[in-house]
């Protein structure tokens, strides 16, 4: 990640907020004054900046400079707000297609999934604001740039936007091992969420009373599962065969 | 890579080769005596092993054992015999499928492309002699394990190896961002064998006049290309779908 994206110090962090960057995380050091905590925590509340509480050592670590107990990361891109790409969607004419990603933790699958999701003209991917990769210059390295040029909508819960898009008019179909339909099988003409689950567990629970429909991708060999980033991309490129024919 | 698949010196490398382990490559110190020369540089010519002259200090530096002047790189995998492979695939009834990767050098991608052809039911990857990448433990790692259980041919020449696969009655079908035809709308479902080009500069311009069709994957956004492992992916299972509908 580039020096510039991390910012060390307590006036330089208000003025990031102010000035509208995003901010990925900040780190704050235990023990700090209250005077500090009050000013920091109800504002990274307010714009649901993920807080950690770290030992000195920690953020010693991170930087030599003199961080006054405060480190905060400016992420390389700008998040979109989903209530705003949904309506231009339907404005311009266009059917949706929405890349939803239910944690996927690895910075370079994030990467791979955005270049190919960038590369299939999808409108949007929306990542949780909890438990998604970091966007650093690795992301977007191995999305060859398309994290700048993709839409990234980052939300508080991935529940409540499942819940919005279906509300949208769009079919919230997960891809899945335990999927019930071949994923060539289902109609991919409609407006479309696609949910890819994590590297580990795939779809969280909570998220399954959302899910329209789990297709699969059939496997040949004894490997039991696509690398996520090629999973995304074949379901991705069979809904755009399908919308094409 | 595991300490156990490198060896060191003249007799454990001339064991290793009458044992039939597939030795993926061979530093030799310049300026050895002619007796050692001559004893090892035309067997490794016979087991087509490819051979680099180098200087002292870069053995040094990848062991501290004594090594007298000899390191040797033994593969994880078992390579296979393409013209043993191609028969039994036409006897067991099958259709066959062969990836032909064209000097994917990335260790990574080379990983994630197996995996993928491993769940997309290859019949075997043929690889080249020189110019592929290297077959070590983060292969094995990306790959899922997919390296070790799918059928790998390395080559001497790929452009004798078209020819061969041509002749065995197969299609030769390359995917590149000038293919001509969309990949879905070809005819993947009579013999196929597959060529990805390398993530540099495409197809190798000797196998041009062996390829029967390029296809390629209509993109939707501003990056110009897949990644090499999800292009592979995606047209993978386009012959699956087409086979099985």
């Amino acid at each position: 990640m580039k020096k510039e994206s991390i910012i060390y110090g307590v006036h330089p962090l208000l003025e990031a907020i102010e000035a509208g960057k995003t901010v990925e995380k900040v780190l704050l050091q235990r023990g700090l004054s209250a005077e500090t905590q009050n000013k920091i925590i109800p504002l990274l509340k307010e714009h649901n900046i993920p807080l950690q509480l770290v030992p000195k050592a920690k953020l010693d670590f991170v930087t030599t400079r003199s961080h006054q107990g405060i480190i905060a990361y400016i992420s390389p891109v700008e998040y979109y707000d989903l209530g705003w790409i949904i309506p231009t969607i339907y404005e311009r004419g266009e059917v949706p297609l929405i890349l939803v990603l239910d944690r996927i933790t690895d910075v370079r699958n994030f990467g791979a999934i955005c270049r190919s999701a960038e590369c299939a003209g999808v409108h949007a991917v929306v990542i949780p604001m909890r438990g998604a990769a970091q966007i650093n210059e690795d992301a977007v390295k191995t999305s060859a740039g398309a994290v700048m040029r993709l839409p990234i909508c980052k939300v508080a819960s991935l529940k409540e936007t499942l819940h919005y898009l279906s509300d949208s008019g769009m079919s919230i179909i997960s891809c899945e091992e335990s999927g019930t339909e071949t994923y060539y099988k289902a109609n991919l003409t409609m407006p479309v969420a696609l949910v890819m689950g994590s590297e580990e567990d795939g779809i969280s629970p909570p998220l399954r009373p959302y899910i329209d429909k789990a297709v699969r991708i059939p496997m040949g060999g004894q490997t039991e599962s696509l690398n996520v980033s090629v999973a995304t991309g074949v379901v991705l490129f069979e809904v755009l065969r399908q919308r094409a024919s």
